[in-house]
C-alpha cells in the first residue's frame, strides 16, 4: 500500500477546487489528476500536471502545414498520417509531469531517457525511507537460457524461498545499519551524503518526470515492450493507461503503428515477397543471419 | 496591426469559454492566453498554452531536497535560492507554449536556440502571405565602427529615404513574382518549394514555439540583452513581460541575479579587491586585455 | 564550380601533413578529409573531422553487454543487431564534423535537427558573397497535383525560360541593392544586420555542422528519402557516400534496416498475414484508410 | 590499484601503434590516451578518443564571424572572448569519449549531466565484479552542522572504525548473497536482472561517456566546484587535468572566467560600488537575505 492517510487527504484536498482556466482541457487526464495508480509493492505514478490534448497535436499540424492539411477530412485521420510519416513535432506540443516511485535499480534504466525533466528526491540533503522492493515470487525467475537480458523459468520451491528471504533480511540489514551511521545519539553521525553508499538498489526513490508526448511514447515503445524488463514495465503500463485517457487519438495511432507494429529490413520484404509470389524461402535463401531469421519467424511463421 | 476581424473574433472565442480544471493555474498568464501582443510591423506573440508556476518550481525543489528546504521560510526565497545557486531542474518543471510570427531573419536566430519544440509554417506546403518587414525610420541605423555585429548612428536623409524606398520595392517585386511563379493560370506554375526561394529574408513566417522556464530565460538573457539585434529583442521583451505575470516570484529573481547581473572573470575579482582596498589599477597592472578592460570599465567606472 | 584557386591549394595543405595519432583511423574517412564534393551549383559538403570507426561501435557495446556479446561470433554480427533492435548509444560515440555550403532555404529545413553542434557564418558580423542557388532547368518543376509537399512534371519551354530569367536578375538585383544599402562611399552605409533582410533565400551560406553517426544517420533517413526536397537530397547522399566509406558495417546495416526497410502497422500485418494465406484483402476490408492504403500498395502492390 | 596486468599490457598495445591521420592532433592528449588515471580506491577515467583542440574552436569562431574575427591578434584572444561572452557553440566543436569507472552513487549524479552518450556496462546482460568503494578514514565526515548536503568535521576513533567495519563487511555480505543467488550450481540461479537489486551503490560500474567540450567544462564547473561531492570531485579533477593538456588556451580561458569567477546579482552590484564609493554597508541595507550576503562576505569580506 503506497499510500499513508496524510498523502490520501492530500490528493483529496488537491483534487476538491477545480479552478477556472481557457487553455485546453483533457476531460480523461483530469481525472487522474494527483490520483496515485500503484505499481509493484511500494511505488507508483502519479500525473502532476498536463499541457495539450489530442486537439494541440492538430493544431500544431495545421499551423506547420497550413491549408495543406484542408484535405485532411477529420482529426482523427490527420493524427494518423502524423503518426504514420514520422511526424514528431505536433506529438511534442503536448507535455505531462509525472510523480513516481520507484526502485533505484528501475530509475537507472529509465534516466537513460535523456529528453525529460527530473527533479529527484535528493539522499544527499534528505533520509530514504525503509521501503524496498521485494518481488511477488511469481517475479522471481531463473536467467533465460536463450537471451542474455532475459527471464526464464519461475523459481521454485526451496530456492524461491531462500531467494526471498535473502532479499528481505538484506534489505532490513542494510537499513538498519544506514541508521546506525547516520544516528547521532552519542556519536557524530556520518554524513548523509555518504551514509546513503550502503544501501542496495532495490530501495526506493521518487522524482519528478516532465516529458512530451513525442519521447514519452518512445519511452513506452521500448519500455512497455514485452522484452523490457518486468519492473520497468509494469511503469511504463501504467502510464500508458493514463496517455489513453489523456489523447484518445494519438494513443490509438500510437498502438497501430508503434506498439503493434514492426520495421522490415530490405532482406525481410525481398523474403515476404517471394513468399507472397509462392515460394518456400529458406533461412540459407535469405540472407539473413540465423538469429535475424529466428526473430522473422517469430512474426510470420 | 497584425490581426484580421477573423483573427481577432476567434480569440475572443477562445477566451470565451472557461473550463474547470485541476492543475496549478497561474492567473496572471490566463490573461494573456490567446492574445496578440503586436511586435514590429506584422508580428505578433501569442501566449497559447502553459504549465505550472511559482508554486510547481517550489513543489518540484521541495521533491529533491526534502526536509532539507523546510528551513527557508517561504516560496520567495527558496526560489532566490535555486536562481542564485544555479539549481535550474525546478525552473524546467514550468513549459510554456507560444504563437508567433516573425520575419524569417530574426527566426534564423531564433531557431539556434535548440531545446525547444517547434512546429513552423510551411513554405512546401503552403503559400506565404504578402507581409514583409520594413523597418521604422528611427531603426534604419549604419554599422557601427566600434563593433562588428552592432549598429551606430541612424541614418539621415536622403540615405534612409532611399534605403527605405528599396527594401520596399524589392519586397513587393519578389512577392510579385512568388506569385507569378507559382500561378497556375494558363501555365504549369512552380512547385511552391522552389517559389518560396525567391523571397527576401523580411518575408514574415509564423510557428509554434514550446519550451520550459528555464531555457526560456537562458534566450531571455541573451535576446533582451541590449547587445541584441533590436528586431529580436523585442520579441525577446515582449515574452519577458507575459512571464513576469506567469511567474512572478521566478521573474524576479531572474531579473536579479541575471538580467541585472554580471560574471566576473578572477582577474576582475582581483581586481575590484585591490580597489576596495584603496589601490587605483590601471589596465596594464589588470592582466586584462584592452577590450576586456573596456567592458570591466563600462560596469564599474 | 565552388572552390577558387585558394581554397584548393589550402585544402592540399592542409592533406599534405599526416601525423602520427594513437586515435582509431577510418583509412576510407582519411581519403576525404577536407576535400570539397560539389553539391548543387555553388554548394559543397567538406569532412572536417571525424571519431570513431566500426570498431568504436562494437567496442562500445561490449562494455554495455560485457561477455553477454562473446557469442556474436563477429563485428558485422553484431553492428547489425545493434542496428535491428534499436541500440542508439553504441552509435552515438562516431561522431563527424562537416564543413557545409548551401542555400539560405535548404539551411532552414536542415537546422531542423536539433542534436546537432553549428557554427553558421554570421551576416550580422560579415558580409555574404554574391551566390544564389539557380536551378538546372530539369529542376524546374511544377507542384505535385497529388502531394501537397511534392514537385510534378518539369516546366516546358516558355515558362522554365520566364522563371529562370526571374530567378536570375531577382537574385542580381538584390545583390546589387545589398551592395548598394552597405555601401559606405559618401554615406554612412546600412548596419550589416539589416542589410541581409533584403536577400533572398537563394543565396549561400555555409557552416560547420557537427553530430554524431545515430543521429546523422537519422537525418540520412529523412533527407536522403525519396520525398525530401531534391536541394536537400543531394547533400544527403554526398554525406552518405562518406559515411559508406567511414563505417562501412554500419552504413550497410543502415541501409538494409533504415533505408531499405519499411515499417507497417498492426492493420498491414494483418493483412500480409492474410495474403500470404491465400486471402485477397481489398482495402475496405483492410481498415486502412484510403491514403495508407495506397501507401501499401506501393510497397505490396 | 585499478588495473590488472591483462589490462596495463592492453593498454600499452593499444598505445604501441601510432597511425598517420590528417586531422587536428593534440601532442597534449595523445600523451593521455588510453593511460588509466587512478581515482579513488577502484576508479580511474581514461581519454579513449577526441576530436579537435585549441584551433578547431577558433576555426569554428571564424565560420561564423568571417572577417568580423579578423581584428583580434591572436588564438587565445579569441578564445578569451568567446568564453567571456558566452558563446558556446565553438566549444561544441571539440568532442571526447572518456571510459571511467565509478560508484554506482557516483554514476548516479553524473548521469543527470544529459547533453552527453552513455554506454554502461549491463548489470542485466553481465555480473558485476567485487568492487566496493570504501572511504578512506580522512573522508569519513560527519554531516554538516551548517549545509543540509555537506559534510562536516571527520569522524574520530571508535565511530569511524565502526563506520569502516560496517561498510566493508555489508559489501562483502552483500556480494556472497549476489553470487549466491546467481549461482545455478544445483538450482536455477536468479536471473541476473534480479539479482543485481542486492546490490550496494558504493559497488563500482563502468561506462563510456562522450560530450563536447561545452558540456564538459560545463560539467566541470559544478563538479570540480568545492561544494561538489568529494567522490565525484576527484574525478572532475582528474577529467580537467586531461583538458588542460589537451586544449591548453581554452582551460586557461575557463578557469579565469569560470571555475575561478564569480556572478553578481544586481543587488551585489549596488552594493560594491557603494563600498568602492567609500561607504559601509549593512546586510540590512544591503537588500539581501541572510544567506545571500553570507556568501556575498565569503567573497568580498
Amino acid at each position: 500500500m503506497p499510500l499513508t492517510p496524510e498523502q490520501t487527504a492530500e490528493i483529496e484536498a488537491a483534487r476538491a477546487n477545480p479552478r477556472p482556466t481557457l487553455r485546453a482541457v483533457s476531460e480523461g487526464m483530469e481525472a487522474h489528476l494527483y490520483r496515485a495508480h500503484p505499481v509493484l509493492d511500494h511505488g507508483f505514478i502519479r500525473v502532476i500536471d498536463y499541457m495539450g490534448d489530442d486537439s494541440a497535436i492538430v493544431q500544431a499540424a495545421r499551423v506547420s502545414y497550413g491549408a495543406g492539411t484542408k484535405h485532411v477530412q477529420n482529426d482523427e485521420g490527420l493524427i494518423r498520417y502524423l503518426m504514420r510519416h514520422w511526424h514528431s513535432t505536433p506529438f511534442e506540443m503536448c507535455e505531462v509531469k509525472l510523480h513516481v516511485k520507484l526502485p533505484v535499480f528501475v530509475a537507472r534504466q529509465w534516466i537513460r531517457h535523456r529528453t525529460a525533466n527530473v527533479n529527484e528526491y535528493s539522499a544527499r540533503y534528505s533520509i530514504l525511507d525503509r521501503e524496498f522492493y521485494i518481488p511477488e515470487p511469481a517475479q522471481l525467475a531463473a536467467q533465460s537460457t536463450v537471451n542474455n537480458q532475459g527471464r526464464g523459468e519461475v523459481l521454485t520451491g526451496e530456492e524461491s524461498a531462500r531467494v526471498l528471504a535473502m532479499l528481505k533480511s538484506d534489505a532490513a540489514q542494510m537499513y538498519d545499519h544506514y541508521e546506525a551511521m547516520l544516528s547521532q545519539d552519542g556519536q557524530q553521525g556520518l554524513a548523509r551524503e555518504l551514509a546513503r553508499m550502503n544501501l542496495p538498489m532495490n530501495i526506493y526513490t521518487q522524482w519528478y518526470w516532465k516529458t512530451d508526448l513525442h519521447n514519452l511514447m518512445h519511452f513506452l515503445r521500448l519500455r512497455a515492450d514485452p522484452h523490457a524488463q518486468y519492473e520497468i514495465r509494469v511503469y511504463a503500463e501504467a502510464i500508458a493507461d493514463c496517455v489513453r485517457d489523456w489523447v484518445p487519438l494519438a494513443f490509438a495511432a500510437f498502438e497501430d503503428y508503434r506498439m503493434g507494429g514492426v520495421t522490415l529490413s530490405a532482406k525481410a520484404i525481398a523474403v515476404l515477397k517471394r513468399r507472397l509470389a509462392g515460394e518456400t524461402v529458406t533461412q540459407e535463401a535469405s540472407g539473413m543471419s540465423k538469429g535475424e531469421w529466428r526473430e522473422f519467424v517469430e512474426v510470420w511463421g
